[in-house]
């Protein structure tokens, strides 16, 4: 807990309110309390900014007499931003063995294991060798966790969930502010991963924790081994995630859709229930159509590739040459 | 063990043969023997079906009437075969340290490592410390495992084996069947993990068991850091394979492969010995001849390759609106 | 410590030179010393054969005359050369717990650990449960590294490093040399990994050590989840690399580059300060200026997919059938 004073002090802020205020937290403009700091660094959230609650929010010159709380006026509300999350981390310390506040009713932690404090586990649980679960975190009932799984603070995991082996759940997301030198600073994340039931997940899968919401997956999702689920990712009700896809911050998955193997998705998208994606495919725009969607290059035999791939670059200038308009291009 | 007249309770089927026979696992048609289940899903497989000597069949009634021995008829072969897996399996319980069972000769085992029951382990090994052994793993000689490796329950491992640390042998393969309300049922992989000799795995790389037969890895393959291999894939002697490559359930690959950097191999394919797959190719169809192959879109300034993808999803109404046919582009 | 003599029994190699000097490990030869042993397989390096200060040089025999220092002729210089790491690898050793020789001033050390011996660990770190570090691994001060971690013999960490779990730093490179009967011949890795200041690595990602020379990533550097970088590989000062890339083999980044997720960046490739790779592009040759680079298949309806498939691995031909030369096609 900070005064705003304080905060304004830390991140280096002009305060244009109440020094006084306490503040215990960050939240988004849309869901941030009185005592909550929020931030804006982009235009599209100026509705949101002005129907806010938050305590104070960091905020740039050019729109501070838009805020209508308490505002910390800063040059780079981002890297503020980044400053101000380091301040509110609740990171996972590292004791040594079960901490004896976990209670573990008829449920089994094997050796080696480091669960951190107030963990809560529920019945019919294994937790595998070398596992560690950090600080606050809550596991349903009859939920299995193989050996050197890891689940970082404040990570909620419903019933019946399988994590197998490796796999780390919580991890910070990759969130950096730049400065105008080019270094970067890093963002503490302080949302969590919150795990639905019926939930099975790989072998070395990796679930960033959100920046300051959380990362969803929904109940009955299946994730297979080496998927990368980045920070505030939501992955809906039933999805199934083949081995070695990455999916991007903050894009939002629907009901039921099937994603291959390899598939990048990128951030801050939306991806329709039932959607289909086959494996390697790169999904660089929203889906808003349930179908089957496919972006493969043709497999070639490699001398063909390379001659495919000299007039490939050149496709717009062969129809421009030709005197092709898009327009003219019908439907077959 | 169960006797048929459960398995069928178990799986809601309706019994055509002898209630009282006993069945101690599942195999494929082809393999199975007189006390173990198969199932058939596909038509592909009425030959099979004809000269199995399984105990009993999972089947569909439409085709019930083919089967010689006994039936278990379902109107979902693939969801009554994921309920029966889970009946057969023998998963890893998770004991503490190092079961007193694993014979360990001249080998060592470091600190922190859990070995479980039945564990054979050969001479001139070490196994680095945190990683965990399941029960009834078969360890050659000469076998040298980094920390934090997991190999679950029954796999098999050659003579001079490397595997680097974090690297999971044998996790659960990523087999789901969907029933009617598209929600997932896990089926339980009751095959295991096979690895010749001379075979070098990488770091934090993951290779599923097969679903009720192996997944195999030939004598003298070598394998990087981050590759993903599926349930029941076989790769073929000396094949090299590359880091964050994921190969999909059930493909094939023959000897002496190179298969380069995030190569993905899609799922029930064959791959000839001695082809050669460049880098970040994805192979969707059996390669039958033993060349080098590619599929990758050309790199381009983003500005380039934004003009050159408008043309290049409407290549197929270019050739239309310019009357080309296909039969007509000869070789150069 | 070997003698010139021990080497050339070693390595079946004929000797040009003295038997008695004395060879204590291999560098390349611009930079090798009197006691070290180097060698030559590409003529590209005649210069350097020329100039170098090895104290002997494993070659061939239709090079052999120009070496002017001690020189072990073989008929395959790489298999030679694989034979010979193996001789002077200096591998971690496993021993139980933490090893009285590692400083650790107010550091913390979660248990579970295993640390090896001559550790350097500065102050104010604190390493995860279950982690292991290897011989003579040196840790600079205000290290986090997360749990389940593995930092091999010799690797540099600098100061404020965040590790997060299940990462693995100096594993072996994919080096292999093939002899005449393609059986693969492990090279040991003799060179390390060095991390600068201010570096954070993500979960689950891997750095394989150097051959001969380090493995480098430079201050500042933000590396995310799941990504492999490969031995060799000298990543620039504050360059940020997203989640499931894999950079190839003595792949070299400038400064300031911004690599997307799933990005593939092949071996032996320079890319300039300030270059910005987007997700999920493969990068084939070096890139010389610092703009935005694409490589995507375009995302299609599957049908769609199949359709422009058809005429793209015939591109070539269109343009031989329609007579366009590559010379006549202009930018608009």
């Amino acid at each position: 807990m900070y005064t705003l004073g304080e905060i304004a002090n830390i991140i280096d802020a002009e305060l244009a309110g109440n020094a006084n205020i306490e503040i215990i937290g960050i939240a988004p403009l849309s869901s941030a309390k009185h005592n909550q700091l929020s931030y804006i660094n982009n235009n599209r959230y100026l509705d949101d900014l002005a129907n806010t609650n938050a305590g104070a929010v960091i905020i740039s010159k050019d729109v501070a007499t838009k805020c209508k709380t308490n505002a910390l006026i800063v040059d780079d509300v981002y890297l503020a931003f980044a400053a101000a999350t380091n301040k509110f981390s609740n990171k996972t310390s590292y004791s040594s063995g079960i901490h004896h506040s976990a209670v573990t009713n008829n449920s089994t932690i094997a050796a080696g294991c480091n669960i951190e404090k107030n963990v809560t586990i529920g019945n019919d649980c294994n937790i595998g060798p070398n596992s560690f679960i950090g600080n606050n975190v809550v596991i349903g009932n009859n939920v299995h966790i193989g050996p050197n799984v890891c689940i970082f603070h404040r990570c909620i995991i419903g019933d019946n969930v399988e994590i197998s082996s490796g796999s780390v759940i919580g991890s910070e997301g990759f969130g950096n502010a730049r400065d105008d030198n080019n270094k970067w600073h890093t963002i503490t994340h302080l949302g969590a991963v919150v795990i639905g039931d019926n939930v099975s997940i790989g072998a070395n899968t990796t679930i960033d924790r959100g920046t300051i919401e959380n990362t969803e997956i929904h109940s009955g999702v299946r994730i297979d081994n080496l998927v990368h689920i980045a920070h505030n990712v939501i992955i809906g009700q039933d999805c199934a995630i083949a081995g070695c896809t990455g999916i991007a911050g903050s894009t939002t998955l629907g009901k039921r859709c099937l994603i291959g193997g390899g598939v990048g998705i990128l951030g801050h998208l939306e991806i329709c229930d039932d959607a289909i994606i086959n494996a390697t495919t790169t999904v660089y725009k929203s889906i808003t159509s349930p179908k089957t969607y496919t972006g493969i290059m043709p497999i070639m035999v490699h001398k063909q590739w390379q001659n495919v791939g000299l007039w490939l670059i050149k496709l717009d200038k062969i129809a421009n040459y030709l005197n092709i308009k898009l327009k003219n291009l019908k439907e077959k």
